[in-house]
């Protein structure tokens, strides 16, 4: 379970701070490749992955009869997610055919699942791009993911994007995209992150009035000062 | 011809829908891949192929001259292709140079196309943005088509965004992509897409409401007779 | 520096209508591939090149502590590119990491410069897409530059986004992209390309009220005749 | 466990044969792409997948001390692969690093594997090339697995190359490349394959004596009456 | 029909020379991409183009009885290019399946053809790699054509591994690839070809006795008087 | 300058040690992407990087005639790479074109280059297939460097096949490809890839005469006892 500071920090920090609060602990492939954000929410998603594997479809056994099984592992999926966590699905990157669709996504918005990222494609992109829940996805692509994909297993190790991702890591999503947060690191990721966004918010208002980069970004010792008081002043509001 | 009322559930329909009652038929291959739709309508293009094919410049031959001749694949395209029906070319997935721009793209609206869809670019993005008429195409790119394309023929079976499209198959567009329909299908695909549709529609309604997706989606015989009542109340308005 | 007259023609002429006339004079290879304006301006960007070439980033080298040196030389960059100039990356189309961010790009905004392009990413692009500043790259994304890139040097020659940019080339950006003017032939492209709007607006006047392409689109004798009284007209305004 | 049968029709049979045979049968996906036999091995690779799965690495958890555990998924594969299998990885067609290197190899061989199959790259490609062991790969590549490659687990279904490898179908590998026949199919397409092998030996002698495509391939019923009878010479011999 | 005059300077100029000799006359984009040679042939492979287009599948199409039909317009291709030409085929350059095998190519070798170029890749690459006729290819692909290509019609200009080819151009295929070359200027491009080899033929010996490039590469009067005297030597004897 | 004793040791250490050694350093990207060795050397190339760079071709300025002039940067390379040293090519990974040719490597050869390294094509490849001069590239293509790259600095921090190289960094070619060692890693790194050598040497032959991994490699203490000894009788050979 995330705790509510951390949740809290994360629902406010960017993807960009993420990533580079993970660079300084040595994580340097942590960004998932080639998604965007498809739906209406302009809020963070910040949640736990729950994971969801793909594997190359094969003729013999996906035939569209195998949805009539609950226990096909798509279906499960979207069952069993907990609440707050991420559904997220490995698809190789394959972006020929989707990976989900809109009645699915209703679903887990239902079920109360924090989002769902996948580096396949999503169909129903039109009535997906209204709904007010995170959904990160590689692009709209009509047909069906029998086409291209075999549903495996659940809550294993996946690549997604590029990224290592393992049951129970934190993902964070804005409108850049989705950074995968190991587990271990998450509260203190979260915690530097909101340091470190309170005094981008400073230096960008110091940039903007015309600073210029040496000294205010990164500050010296005197930008410190000054953004000490920034601070104190904004904590009184 | 298309009849009136294919026509009208093809104009209803999605391409989820439609790759999936392709599916169903053993077509896995039949939506174009690497486009999206890059102007206003909001409507879906419906219509029969009309091909043209490019292969790759030559710069002795595609010099800039070659547009006074009326009889240039390009622009003889432009002035055949019959009313209600889409243009589709073939431009190898290449991207690095526009197929078309604003003005071949407004003399065929003039002339009553129902679209155009190419696995190239297009020039004039920002023009073409705001048209009322479905344009598809990989993306924008200013340079005009001589630096990388030479037209060749008109109505010839062609490869377009990595699908087979022969000229009178049925182009179906929406905002997620182009379905290509053999033709000799597109009546019994029409009719099995309107009734998923309905279903479908019924479907959504029921996980937005709660229920789970076992014995919901796809429906079993319960959920059927709900889907039957739920239609009938429908007809009835 | 480039004149007025030149500076006034470019503001008002589209990158489709540029590389037509760059291709007249032989320069097939002079639009910047794969970007996309990322900012809020509708404006066209004009303004010289000022480069910058960064090399794939080497762990022992690329470290968070780099930006403390004011001679880094993508801060540099930012500290120095002159007012009315783009400053232009070299990132080797590399897009698994951003070239620069918000707080970057409102300095070179407070300083005066006339844009950035980059073949590669930037993070922060939620901000960045309501910035009133031209900004073209090939993305967003989160992670820091020093992941993949590491800044080498200012103002030498440098490819972007596969066109060879030379330090003082005029770059033109509109709703498509970015065209590459070697600069010997800035006033002349800019004079013709003026001409070749003037041509083109009327012609697709005549157009979407219906003239066929022959004769039209190019213009024969008959056409030229009406153009030009529509142009006196429109002089006269 | 193959029948002796199967094994020695496969050890005979060409994957060209093999896949035909397989897309008769509705499978049109059961090559591996991407891959090249790397070793000085002339004969056919036969036998059962045993799979390894990777995810990308990530910096914290692929230090080089996890060889120093036993438990190790990479080298607990090594370890396990049963007499007369093949090692098959999903290396996600990542070539940036290697997936194993010789003295692995040496190891496989030596503990009597029927070959490895990666999607990945191999290291000390100058000591594989001469080894009597059949080895499939996307080529060689220096930079050890940890850079890439996270091993997560044993024997589950993989993506290989862009196709489903369930642990148990069998892998057929010859100059070309691998075929995955699924093993509930392997008795059927090594007899018809076997077939197929001994009517194209008698086609090709029948195209070099100077016979025409039509009637000889396919064979029409006097090549066929011929073809029995060379059939019936050649099994006299 | 190629001159006799012209065939033999084509039979010992490189692919090299001829590209240097079509850049000098404005044809930059000449060699076809992503080739090899596959064969033992190491002679150059001259004559004239006869081309065969393919588009995608469509499985209702493509099943394994189309080469019942004689028509099949790939068998059709091979049982009727000329006797000198060189059958070259579109595949789009896909690659996931053969575009021929070797029963097709030995009856293209008995009938006289010059040799095949594909984009794509062929099948049965062992018996392919002894066989002494030109074959060029993408690579080795066991899946038979109808995985991937709907072959469509025969002797129209394609394009073929990103060139544009006009049956009747000229193919020169040596180990480095093949080579285009206009039928309008194939007897000048023949004849300058083979002054060039003569030149480079002299000045990679004076190279390698130790001459600087400057003056030798490209030479000055003084290497132009050595050069003919060698040449004369050369030609007395 | 390389030290002969450090000089030694890279001509005997494969390229697969070498980048483990740098990654026990922390640098993972060190093996040059993309290249293969394309001549007949068998023998480790070793020396110190002098870079040349491209960037991409402009029609004007990239004339045949370029080569009169021999401070062209291409030509001056060839003339100025100092004994020893391995001229190093940054082509932006295009191989749509040669970087050089037979003639430039003979003159290189003679004198004195240690080899070459391109992340372009070269032409010429038959040739160079039989030259004992160190050649590694991304592949044979026939046009001339001038369609596509524009030489323009000598000696200047490059990309080469997605790695960093700087002038005097240390590159090792073995028939896998080139590993670039930071100038002032290259004794600890040679001295350290030397011990690996000999230890995997004998760990190979344990594994070759059934040792089990296990305790082997990685070596335990046991295995260390016996490695030195084997390490002392070899020594005393």
């Amino acid at each position: 379970m995330i705790s509510s500071e951390t949740s809290q920090h994360l629902k406010h920090a960017g993807t960009a701070t993420l990533t580079t609060q993970l660079f300084k602990r040595g994580l340097h492939n942590v960004f998932i490749q080639g998604i965007r954000r498809m739906s209406a929410t302009r809020e963070n998603m910040v949640g736990e992955a729950f994971t969801l594997r793909y594997i190359p479809a094969r003729e013999d056994l996906d035939l569209i009869s195998v949805f009539e099984n609950p226990e096909h592992p798509q279906r499960k999926a979207i069952e069993t997610v907990p609440p707050g966590q991420v559904l997220v699905m490995d698809c190789r990157r394959e972006t020929r055919a989707a990976s989900a669709g809109d009645i699915l996504l209703t679903r887990l918005k239902v079920r109360g699942a924090a989002g769902i990222v996948t580096d396949g494609c999503l169909r129903d992109s039109d009535a997906i791009a209204v709904m007010e829940f995170p959904v990160y996805a590689a692009g709209g692509s009509a047909p069906l993911n029998l086409v291209c994909h075999h549903a495996v297993d659940i809550n294993m190790p996946i690549a997604c994007g590029g990224v290592a991702v393992f049951p129970g890591d934190v993902l964070v999503g804005d409108g850049e995209g989705v950074v995968v947060i190991p587990k271990h690191l998450v509260d203190e990721v979260a915690r530097d992150a909101h340091e470190q966004e309170m005094l981008e918010e400073f230096v960008i208002g110091e940039i903007a009035a015309g600073r210029p980069l040496p000294g205010t970004y990164p500050p010296n010792a005197d930008t410190l000062v000054r953004y000490r008081e920034w601070r104190q002043r904004r904590d009184e509001k």
